[in-house]
């Protein structure tokens, strides 16, 4: 505990993610705990049970938090900061519901398609992405933050200019879960997870025009017809859904970039992987940062930024 | 009992619609029973508890069916008829698991995207309708038939050329059902259900390059922003997926048919009604057929085809 500095932490809806890291942001210890949605309101007791001895060793640590923790379902309801937003002032748009206690603030903005639109979370995976890589801090680039509600984000300058977001992990979940497409009661057919993800992408490429409500339907009648297994079907589903998640987007957010070669992936390395491939087949280079470290060094910077020079460890 | 001639049966995976019929196919009585999904394999007690005195009165009517019956979760898997099929040629497609019992097929093509597609239940809805309008069984034909995965059909001369399925109806339940998206913990804005419904019509219509993905989560950030209501957030669901269905069904076909000036909707009525509103914003005028009426009127067709001068009261 000599060199720790503070607590950072993320805690979204299904998961609370905490660290114990040092001055610079490295971690010394990681905790989990439940995520805001499995939660009564006891947001305060969560967290010391989830922090246990780095709350009660007598130096009271500050905790940086993001993510749903500062949503109406959360700890405190922070606003949402409206875009453009430069990155530098979500620290100050933070919520102290207690002196050593600050919560990110999410932001919002009118999207492309002139709707309003919002993130909570990402901003500091943003953040943190932009402390990581001094190149992303002049210049305009196109983030994607895959996941249940994936991010597609606009940052010039150090600031966010604007984002649009795509439900397509939560339909994956949904239809997983809870739909007839995957089991239609017939195996049949062959072929890999892999090969039927890159079947998915190259149809829905070849179908400009056709809607993902009309493709869906092929993860049940490819089973039907022998032409693809049970087994690969959630990766047929996936390829369907992140090929059209992706080509909308290029779509949409070309009319704000004049040309999009290059895009920054920020997620689970599991999530990120295939987005990467998808953007190979329209020719754009996508680099890939984990989730996480994202998550942490935006932490890090919020901390910085609203306790340096107060007193701790 | 005196006039009873057959009884027929649409028995899709919820529910068992079973129908007492005179000669001409007039309903003289109607039954329910439980759908294919909710039974283990006893098809014939099922049908006769549900059909009750129909079937112990002395005489063996002949009993007609089609939907989920048919296939491999049913009584017996009646083999899908390729397209192009004939709609005459339905009847013999049929599988007689007894002598009394017949059980239309379903049909299979490739769609326009050049993908496997099936229905099932459906094809007795097209006969039947081309029953009930003699102006159908010539010339050339679009027909929808919204449900949980619509159809889009197209008939010439009589014979089911092609079709493509979206999955419109089973994306909406599972949303409504499980999703974040309708419940954001915040109610806030105003509106009306039918204006919130057009609404999302208008907005798709702009869209033209956006994804169902994309637009999805607006139901959600729609409501944080106090721009849509709890209540009419289900409106504006279906508003954007009929719209995406239609708009999407109507470029996919409309490289079939050269242009599009009417479509013939069958379904229940509260389901051909946002279609037909939906249809009108593209100016393609469409006419409505209550989806009951039109299995009913191709049991009938089919009953005449198979059991004419069979002997029966």
């Amino acid at each position: 505990m000599a060199s720790a500095s503070f607590i950072a932490g993320d805690w979204g809806t299904s998961h609370l993610r905490l660290y114990l890291c040092d001055a610079t942001g490295r971690v010394l210890e990681r905790r989990a705990g439940p995520g805001v949605a499995r939660l009564a309101g006891d947001f305060p007791g969560a967290l010391a049970a989830a922090a246990g001895h780095w709350l009660t060793s007598g130096v009271e640590l500050p905790v940086v938090l993001c993510g749903m923790v500062g949503s109406s379902i959360g700890w405190v309801n922070v606003p949402y900061l409206p875009c453009p937003l430069p990155l530098d002032e979500i620290a100050a748009g933070s919520a102290r519901p207690r002196p050593a206690v600050c919560i990110a603030p999410g932001v919002s903005c009118v999207n492309v398609h002139g709707a309003p639109d919002v993130l909570r979370g990402e901003e500091t995976q943003v953040l943190g992405a932009l402390h990581l890589d001094p190149d992303l801090r002049s210049g305009r680039h196109l983030l994607c933050l895959p996941g249940t509600h994936s991010k597609w984000v606009i940052v010039n300058n150090g600031v966010l200019r604007e984002f649009m977001t795509a439900v397509t992990g939560e339909l994956f979940a949904l239809i997983r879960d809870h739909s007839v497409l995957l089991r239609p009661g017939s195996a049949g057919g062959s072929g890999s997870r892999t090969g039927a993800f890159d079947r998915a992408v190259k149809h829905v490429a070849a179908q400009r025009q056709a809607s993902i409500l009309q493709m869906l339907f092929e993860c049940r009648s490819r089973q039907l017809a022998g032409d693809l297994s049970a087994q690969d079907a959630p990766a047929y589903l996936s390829g369907l859904l992140i090929a059209d998640e992706v080509s909308a987007s290029l779509a949409g957010l070309g009319t704000r970039l004049a040309a999009i070669s290059r895009v920054l992936l920020i997620g689970e390395p599991a999530l990120t992987g295939p987005y990467a491939a998808v953007l190979a087949t329209h020719r754009v280079d996508a680099r890939q940062l984990d989730g996480a470290a994202a998550s942490l060094a935006g932490l890090a910077r919020i901390h910085a930024q609203l306790f340096a020079g107060e007193a701790h460890v």
